[in-house]
């Protein structure tokens, strides 16, 4: 089968792999029908993931009809239409009995990083009774791909742990596809003002599209002013940080208010500065996450009912062997202006 | 009357100073009967408080009888015995009615701070109605002078904050009052492990004796690992931070679980290293807090269904006439193992 290929820091290729069988009893094969390129692709690629290492296929997103299934498999058999999670849980240790997915000891992140992804014909997907999702008839699978990731992640990491309530403020820094889909998501909960703020004008005005009440461009560094004079001088009640640099959780700490949450997305590759020395006293709430995706069901209802419409964040569509192409156009969105892009397999 | 007046970074006096009067429709005129001396109040006195000007009356703790009050006062006369809260209320405006007293516009901690406080023969305390709460008959007002400031901050910074639970495991990094308040309080909610983390060996003994499952001195540098150990390597549920400088705010990062809760009490001078790169995708809660003293009234009956004994912290007694001899006492606490230092007007 054709497979897209990590082969170590700033290469990847096309190449032919064997199929995947299954090689325990909740495993379940499953043959893709369409997947995209996660930021974390790109981050895998420039060499920040150790724990991604040559020879892996990548990809940790998708939807597909299962081919075959291990002998532990009772939710699922031959020909079912499937959403794959990007986070694999056995359902049985401790962090997954918790709700906490993300760290299930035989799971977690591991499509596309320490086993074999979804970027290619097929994919061996573990504990495939609690990581796969049935696909309700009549759907539109492009609007699913989104739900394998990006829309929990900026559901669960920036919505639910930011505490978005009727009324609140809320600052999302960051308009890029989580920081989108973070916009949505937030809308569930109605809250008073969302101000999108954000380098690239494109994306601000997609924003505004999408619902943001208010777009602020942060390239002059005033942004936690303009925050500040859009909230009666008080900051916002939650911060949602969808970058993943220190200068973004900085302008968090400047603008969160007194009693406020910054509900960290981004993944760092380094340290920040926490200015304690003025937070300390500020009721504040700081929190981190990997997506535990335990809110996919209730998502789906939401897509189901038209409450979201996750196609609005995709800007391109592929083929499989096109893959590289649209590596280079989902790895230059400020020139393609891409957000998420879709492959057929 | 005698007051124990703030003369400048360094420089303390007892001076004769006018009792004090009614300003405004709300304040009350309390006469001291015991007041003590805060971590904080060596704070001021290093010049670390900017709000605090030289000719201050210091303190914000005590107990006394209401003397006067002023025309809009409704719940107390003279002659109530009152405890007195460290924090000022207004009780109206957007911060008290969320129940955040700590920033109400018009109060918060201004006592011994912003305006004339608790070190004296008599204080104004403005916002009365909602700033002093009454003493049961019978009480013992010693065990209440802790309910000023120390009970509550631990309780609500450190256990509230820190989400302690059944069963749940807690590091309490600093055996000072404030710790030790954390240490008593966290025991309400059952906790499987409470480790107790400090310099001080005797602080440490103490611990054990108020509650603590286990004790490490962190001297040798290695405390992480010890907590580690303690705890099947995942680290603590609940990391309570009690001290307010950056090397044991980083003990908390090493020693948190996933999922779990870094609950900061420490008063910080400096910023702090956070380090996302490894904490992004743990799972984790940080959360900053002025005590709000909103459970002062629960902790009220806690005190007198003896669920807790706060005069165990109490282990030094002086006249308002020796309070420099009590400062001494109090700042030294490594030779005097003071803990809370009770000074009777």
């Amino acid at each position: 089968m054709k497979a897209l290929v990590y082969r170590g820091p700033g290469r990847k290729a096309v190449e032919d792999r064997p199929k995947p069988t299954i090689q325990a009893p909740g495993d379940a094969i499953v043959k893709i029908v369409k997947t995209t390129i996660c930021g974390t692709d790109l981050h895998i690629l420039k060499g920040d993931v150790a724990t991604c290492q040559p020879g892996r296929i990548l990809g940790h997103e998708g939807v597909g009809i299962v081919d075959s299934v291990g002998a532990g498999v009772t939710a699922f058999k031959p020909g079912d239409r499937v959403l794959i999670s990007c986070i694999s849980s056995c359902g049985k240790c401790d962090y997954c009995r918790r709700g906490m997915y993300s760290h299930c000891t035989t799971g977690g992140w591991i499509l596309g990083n320490m086993i074999d992804g979804t970027q290619a014909e097929y994919v061996r997907t573990p504990h495939a009774d609690t990581s796969l999702y049935p696909i309700p008839e009549g759907s539109d699978e492009e609007a699913l791909v989104m739900l394998s990731d990006i829309l929990p992640t900026g559901f669960e990491c920036g919505v639910l742990n930011g505490k978005v309530a009727p009324g609140s403020t809320v600052a999302i820094v960051g308009a890029g596809p989580i920081g989108l889909a973070a916009l949505l998501t937030a809308q569930f909960y109605s809250p008073a003002e969302i101000i999108m703020i954000d380098l690239d004008d494109n994306r601000l005005g997609l924003a505004r599209q999408f619902g943001a009440t208010h777009t602020v461009n942060s390239k002059d560094g005033k942004a936690a002013d303009a925050v500040k004079a859009l909230t009666g001088g008080t900051g916002v009640d939650t911060a949602i940080e969808a970058v993943g640099v220190p200068a973004t959780f900085l302008l968090c700490e400047d603008i969160v208010a007194p009693g406020g949450t910054i509900a960290n997305v981004g993944v760092h590759g380094a340290k920040v500065d926490l200015h304690l020395e003025t937070l300390w006293s500020q009721n504040i709430t700081i929190t981190t996450r990997l997506v535990d995706t335990v809110t996919t069901p209730m998502l789906l209802k939401t897509v189901q009912s038209k409450k979201i419409d996750p196609t609005r964040l995709i800007t391109h569509r592929f083929k499989l062997d096109q893959i590289l192409e649209a590596y280079d156009t989902f790895g230059h969105a400020a020139d393609t202006q891409a957000l998420k892009v879709i492959i057929a397999a």
